[in-house]
């Protein structure tokens, strides 16, 4: 595949193993997508699943995926612990190569267009396929969920993307969006002093006057009697791991604590990692034509 | 390609372009093989060639690729810059991709005994796939050259492992060879003080004393004014680049002087870097599954 997106839809069940069979199945067998990981949370009542596939086949297998989505689940019996409007409650395309932005935003277009039309469904474009500064949040469009959105919907500034302006009652709304890849990337340090952590959280992230693609809170380790920065780098090329890493160990410096480890949490690019290798090794001029598996595999 | 090895092949002809691509041509358009690279050098009179391929193609492709060779350079003509004992003269393999050592001295095994029958020339096995602790050393085999080889031959301790005891008067002998992927890797230091660059290459490299896998040297600089430590890390499994690294800064510290930048030579393996980001940012539990890419590609 010379051109590859990454797709990270999320549906509402989490429980029921044959429901969640049927939908996964629509993913499998497919010319030019592959399926890397599935995992449900019963207490969630969620499903996250990831694949890849080349833009071309984006569309149609997503279209496929929605159809059995909403054939098997009825939002008016849902109920779990995390926030959701839909039964396909999030669909986030992310470029992971040879893809510009501009593409995976036509793509997410495309979809969008689909679920409103064939399913009936309203859909809101979000991160960077956002129609509005008001939209790029996720959280902000997903607030009030599927319960709060029969009144929401009939407000101007939440007229859906695409759709009915009306919530369909057994698919709820659906949220349709670009992203950067994101590294969830977590720094442990040598204190249980949850202040000490949540103070760098607070001063290391965007909002606090921190890294611009920086999201980062405090967290206790009970079982480990420390204290963790659970980050999550949104723009990795722009704030590098190396970065994020080297401004907590420089705050913690204040409170006399040191790292005692990090950890790297679920997929991570691969460039992400090489471009922290170069830094600490003041690496002169690296190309990543010079990395031996991608002469291998491309 | 579920198995890769690497074959990177010397030959004896570096200037007539014809006869190059003669050569070259056997490796490409087969099965399972994929040409990675290959240049030449007129003052050396040798090319080398870097190709992939299948353990059970790799048999084959050299067979083809020894052919045009002996059809094609006469020994008896050849002068150039680089040491050399024969028209094809070196043949090493490396494991890259689920592939063991073992399979790899099978393989040179096999080469070596296609060489000494089908085309009459002596073979020499050397480094992991050596017969003997005096033949791992490809510049102790190869010394004489072909010139000095017609007396060389004849002592009992330089017995050829495959073929005639003998040398061939138009292709020469041939080592052929299992090496671990080697990291060229040079250091640059903020001086232009020779004595500096070579004293600090005594001490970290495993001759004088240092580190078990590395092979170091000082090297001028001329037009940048500065000094380098030039390294070859023949196990970066074994010794990681970070700590080659590491090892050279804090010896410069002894002479107050400052590592101001390194260089990555060629190809690299990816297990190589991400190995120096986790030593650095102190990754906990990092598996090599969560490279992105790596999910993508295998």
């Amino acid at each position: 595949m010379d051109k590859v997106i990454e797709c990270i839809p999320n549906f509402s069940e989490g429980r029921d193993k044959e429901v969640i069979e049927k939908i996964i199945q629509t993913l499998r067998c497919r010319d030019n997508i592959k399926l890397l990981d599935y995992s449900s949370d019963e207490d969630h009542n969620r499903t996250v699943v990831t694949f890849i596939g080349t833009p071309e086949a984006m569309v149609g297998a997503i279209t496929d995926f929605a159809e059995k989505i909403y054939e098997n689940i009825d939002m008016r019996e849902h109920s779990g612990g995390h926030p959701r409007m839909g039964a396909l409650d999030v669909v986030p395309f992310v470029p992971v190569k040879g893809v510009e932005i501009e593409e995976c935003i036509e793509i997410a277009k495309s979809v969008g267009a689909i679920l409103g039309e064939k399913f009936n469904i309203p859909v809101y474009l979000y991160e960077d396929a956002a129609t509005s500064l008001t939209r790029q949040n996720l959280a902000s469009i997903r607030k009030g969920q599927y319960e709060g959105f029969f009144e929401k919907i009939k407000q101007t500034e939440w007229k859906p993307d695409f759709g009915p302006e009306e919530v369909n009652l057994k698919g709820g709304c659906a949220a349709v969006g670009v992203r950067f890849p994101l590294v969830a990337f977590n720094v442990n340090l040598g204190t249980n002093d949850i202040n000490v952590a949540n103070n760098i959280a607070k001063v290391v992230r965007h909002i606090g006057g921190g890294l611009r693609f920086v999201k980062a809170m405090g967290v206790s380790l009970e079982e480990r009697n420390i204290v963790q920065i659970s980050m999550n780098l949104v723009n990795y090329e722009k704030t590098a791991i190396y970065r994020a890493f080297e401004m907590v160990r420089m705050e913690a410096r204040r409170y006399g604590v040191h790292v005692v480890g990090s950890e790297v949490v679920g997929l991570v690019p691969m460039d992400a990692l090489i471009n922290t290798a170069e830094y600490y090794l003041q690496i002169e001029d690296f190309s990543k034509e010079q990395i031996l598996e991608r002469r291998i595999w491309e």
